[in-house]
């Protein structure tokens, strides 16, 4: 029996301002063709659909068309669960009709979690949940953290688990030593997010999603598949991919990985501003990529950002790097490392990331005279 | 071949501030019933769902489970459409897997539109739509108006229309000649959005959806079904109810009423406060229905509302009521008819109408400031 594991597809997300929806678009037809060549018995997505509990228009109609294309056009069952960033109760609408066609999506965690079967494989699925939903949810006040939480629907599940056959976890949870990027939302603000790899013993395979790295956990049965693409900058030197499991009659099971390019990488780019206008260097790649530009000189340079952005029109970040020996020059530019931004700084980032417009002067007047009088009320007291 | 005619359903409606949802629950749980009963061929939903774009989450869980009741459990076939309070792209979503169990639902105008079939009648789906899309959609630039917009959406059904079988057209639109109430959200901003009930001239029975009285147009074959519950004041004197339609293989229909008690009424109230606040008046009615009060007092009233709430939960809305001769007096209290109102007191009761929360004393100094610099601003230009 083999099935796809995908997660963390973020449809309707921005990147520094710029939406992905058709980056994600052209990634996910490669994704069906991909589908449509390899013929599992089903494609499982381990929450995260969406970016965030009211996507845009456009996202919306993306996952219909390709959720539509895998289960009805192809014909293959499709395992789905709500993430942290979904809404659980608006993903959930018209689920009760999808299972017709054999598209199973739990969007919001039920109290008696029955196992989904496609050909000989039990599917459990715990879509992400708030530890304080499933202490009401269970009735189990004792229940406060994410992994008493995860250990409680996981105690549910056992009750009823047939040991001899092949069972799979399908969940939305940051698994303890995982490896976290910046494009993850927290869980748990305040106490721990985690929960322990070891609740998940009794499963065969335990398909999660979250974590944006294929390689967040090492773990033989206990895997991230990692996101569609690469969400921030610090997932630049990560390789996503797509994991094909062919699980055998005993539980045991066979990983193969696969890789899709993406139509714009989102990566890093080092060097001098010449060296990085220069048609020998530009000429080799592709210069619409998603960039954040690491610039190696030293001194005042006119409008960089305008003269790269001819070049690279995708620049998305830009800043400047000082040889360490240059250390005493530090304060006459930015660098590639402050230790602590201002609240004005931190609210522009934020601004920039989760907005598409600019983050003017009059804007900025109006957050310093905010933060300002704000300061200095928490001085007062 | 039965069918019901049903519209505006406004799932997550806010009546001065008060979510209708409980009472909608009730109402269409009483509607199931009477669905089960009348065992028709297909039920009619003619548009506005829901009453915004992106509902609340638990009117989105309501019609889920009340479609699912109709459509799986009672094996009834819906015929659903997109009004102008719904999103079309969030309502499609899944549309495509209804259908297999003969849920048709159109959230978003097509350009091909392929009639339904049940039981020997032919149902078109227009759904709302602004004219600019439909110019856009149908590549035809002399569409300015909903008239025009509605005039090409029929040529094109026409041109494939079967005149020897019954056919229905479902739409959401405001029909020439049709009463309004303040519960339904203008079409067009400047500009006429009415179309013509002589468009509707080549079908059987047109099922409508938008205003929300069912006597709101007088016409044979063009009817609108009214709203589910009374959503304004002005709606107190309608009587809501639901239209059994059976079809003929000629096209000629018969037409029945049926009514649903609602929960809670909503009704207007007048009188003396002594007299509403007198055992022997309010046990005869029901308390918990939503009220405006007119009171016929004179003079100063302390904390007239307050003391009506102890017996009438519910009051919505308190006036009060000058006899004409007692007219000199008219400035020493509010009265019935206010002639206009300042910038301030309409957007109170535009806050109260669309949130939860209470218009304070330091929001209203806020909108005071506010208007006070816009309207300087305008005096100044």
């Amino acid at each position: 029996m083999k099935f796809i594991h995908t997660a963390d597809w973020h449809l309707g997300k921005l990147v520094h301002g710029i939406y992905m929806t058709e980056d994600q678009r052209y990634f996910l037809n490669k994704f069906v063709d991909l589908v449509e060549e390899e013929k599992p018995d089903a494609v499982v997505i381990a929450g995260d659909l969406y970016d965030r509990s009211v996507p845009p228009t456009d996202a919306v109609e993306l996952l219909n068309e390709i959720l539509f294309k895998i289960n009805v056009e192809l014909k293959t069952p499709i395992v789905a669960i709500g993430g942290n960033h979904d809404s659980a109760e608006r993903l959930s609408f018209g689920s009760s009709w999808y299972k017709q066609s054999r598209f199973y999506l739990s969007g919001k965690l039920e109290s008696d979690i029955q196992p989904i079967h496609i050909n000989g494989v039990n599917f459990y699925l715990v879509p992400y949940a708030e530890p304080g939903m499933v202490r009401h949810l269970l009735n189990d006040e004792s229940i406060h953290s994410h992994q008493d939480a995860m250990k409680a629907a996981i105690g549910k599940i056992e009750k009823h688990l047939n040991p001899n056959e092949p069972n799979v976890f399908v969940g939305h949870a940051f698994v303890l030593g995982g490896q976290t990027s910046d494009s993850e939302r927290t869980l748990s603000v305040g106490g721990s997010g985690c929960v322990g790899s070891e609740l998940f013993e009794p499963f065969s395979y335990t398909a999660l999603g979250h974590l944006h790295s294929p390689d967040a956990i090492k773990h033989q049965k206990v895997r991230y598949s990692g996101s569609l693409l690469k969400y921030s900058f610090s997932e630049a030197k990560q390789e996503k991919s797509i994991s094909i499991i062919e699980m055998k009659e005993n539980g045991q099971f066979d990983l193969r990985i696969r890789s899709i390019t993406p139509k714009n990488d989102l990566r890093e780019l080092e060097g001098h501003l010449d060296e990085l206008m220069d048609p020998s260097i530009y000429e080799k790649q592709n210069v619409n990529d998603y960039l954040k530009i690491i610039l190696h000189d030293e001194g005042a340079l006119i409008d960089p950002i305008n003269k790269l952005r001819q070049i690279y029109p995708n620049v998305l970040h830009l800043e400047r790097k000082i040889a360490m020996t240059d250390m005493k020059k530090k304060h006459s530019f930015s660098s590639v490392k402050e230790d602590k931004k201002s609240e004005l700084e931190l609210f522009k980032q934020f601004y920039e990331e989760m907005t598409t417009s600019e983050f003017t002067d009059e804007k900025n007047a109006v957050m310093a005279e905010v933060i300002e009088k704000t300061l200095k009320e928490e001085a007062g007291r």
